[in-house]
């Protein structure tokens, strides 16, 4: 069985070891969110593609979700002792080692997809990871300066990491997406697939910007396979991060049935929402995606385990 | 008093605090040999003088005499653990942050002369540190393998960190000399210098390369100020490092006299050598170079720092 799923970082790395434990023999394509990726300290850093490449690879920090277990901050102290910023994102010592690895294979010409496959030849995920793009795609966020009151249009690692998304997003938008071509691959997955997942990500920020590479949401959308996607809005409000904030910037409400009707029947089959948001599933039938309700808290990998499970019975219903 | 002094790595950063100790008010410009530098992991490292910064900064590891005091090594394990080499220079985490903000500024542009600057912002070493160049020079040395028996040419710090010097040196190039300017200020300094010091440092791959790029040995040449340099042969011997396998790659006999006339009266007036090379002063002199006899092992600050009064003295002998 091939699957293919569209991942963004912590929500999509944590749903994809509960996909490997439901169904181990399957052949997993992972795409992989590149928006937030961002240069720092003159290293291209990828957090998404990492945090399922160390989440899938047993080198994650489990509490955090993001960043390596067993992690020490000698480079990233010596770099504020030189005065050099910035201070706010958190790079540990062996989370560096990756940056300089890929930056190096980056300058020597190798496109990121290349560089993905050289990184996970030491992680074994278990999956392909591909990321959505070679082309340099990154998110930036529209805010009013809380200090300033300027509008000012900053990384989206910056309003999330810097600004903890306090300021409301007044737009997202993910620069050089129009320009951007589907990674080798991504493509060929997407139609060869028997079923596409869109995990718990976030559906603005990490999907959406998949999405927004040209022709991938047309891939998609013409795709034989049954498309499920798993609400990552529990009961009115994101289970982790700042979908609502983002939500808010493209006018979609955040609730399990606005997120199935911004994706729409024409990308999804099928939509699983929480047991708590029981009563959404009849307005995302209406919008003519099959519905289910289930348990959506990924609180350990059995539970996990078992979204899966339900987004596969619900591919094979809507079938 | 304004001093400048022409520097390779320990031997020279050494002298250096001596020259500090003897003559605390003395404006000292280092003229640093970058002939040593190597791209590792994608990052420029600039060993030479990141050796003065450090050990004039307080930050250098006292013992080897290179590389940084309280250092761990998780980036260079993780890197081993990507299967990505080098893995005979022993790069540590806090040393990766300076060659971090350094390949970051050449990144955005700044030449080396202003990246070592800025790094020196932070370390205050107490003199003003140029590299002999802004353009890239990179020393090599040719082998004859001795696992394959087939003549090699390899990076300087192959030879000498990886094969520990063990081969002989067939031929030294300092590649990119030809073609490399002075940095901005280092012919500026050597004519408006009161003193110029060769320190003990490697006349081949040390000062000899900062000599090799065009202009500054002429500068030398044609300076006002008298020319003293220490001998870095004592006994037939160098004090450390590998001086007898270059010079005999030039042609040059380990001893101190014969690299006084290495050098020549057209660059020197004068030359120190140890003690124990006391018979070396009659052919130093016949060389047309002042000579005297006095203590030259660098064992504390005080025995330096005697060596540079002496070479103050023979200085203002020989003027």
């Amino acid at each position: 069985m091939r699957i293919v799923v569209l991942a963004g970082g912590i929500g999509g790395a944590r749903f994809l070891r509960g996909l490997q434990a439901a169904v181990p023999d399957a052949d997993i394509t992972v795409i992989g969110n590149t928006g937030d990726d961002i240069h720092l300290f003159g290293l291209k850093v990828c957090p998404d593609l990492d945090t399922v490449m160390y989440t899938l690879g047993g080198g994650i920090n489990e509490d955090q979700g993001w960043g390596r277990t067993e992690e020490s901050f000698t480079v990233k102290e010596e770099l504020a002792a030189y005065g050099v910023g910035p201070d706010w994102f958190g790079l540990g010592d062996r989370d560096f080692a990756t940056h300089i690895v890929r930056t190096q294979m980056l300058g020597a010409g190798y496109p990121l997809s290349a560089v993905t496959e050289a990184l996970c030849d030491r992680w074994q995920p278990g999956v392909r990871l591909l990321p959505m793009s070679d082309d340099r795609v990154e998110t930036h966020v529209a805010i009013t300066d809380p200090e300033t009151g300027e509008r000012r249009v900053v990384h989206f690692q910056e309003y999330w990491v810097r600004l903890r998304a306090s300021p409301d997003a007044e737009a997202v938008v993910p620069v050089g997406a129009e320009q951007a071509k589907p990674a080798p691959g991504v493509l060929e997955a997407i139609a060869a697939a028997d079923l596409i997942v869109f995990p718990p990500s976030n559906p603005v920020v990490s999907v959406g910007t998949i999405l927004a590479v040209p022709g991938i949401r047309e891939a998609v959308a013409a795709a034989g396979a049954p498309v499920v996607g798993l609400s990552p809005i529990v009961g009115g409000a994101p289970v982790r991060g700042m979908a609502d904030k983002v939500l808010a910037a493209v006018g979609v409400e955040s609730t399990a049935a606005a997120v199935a009707r911004h994706y729409g029947a024409e990308l999804l089959d099928g939509w699983l929402v929480d047991t708590s948001d029981a009563d959404a599933v009849a307005e995302v039938e209406a919008a003519g995606i099959a519905c289910r309700a289930v348990p959506l808290m990924m609180t350990d990998l059995a539970a996990t385990a078992e979204m899966a499970r339900a987004a596969l019975a619900l591919a094979e219903a809507s079938r």
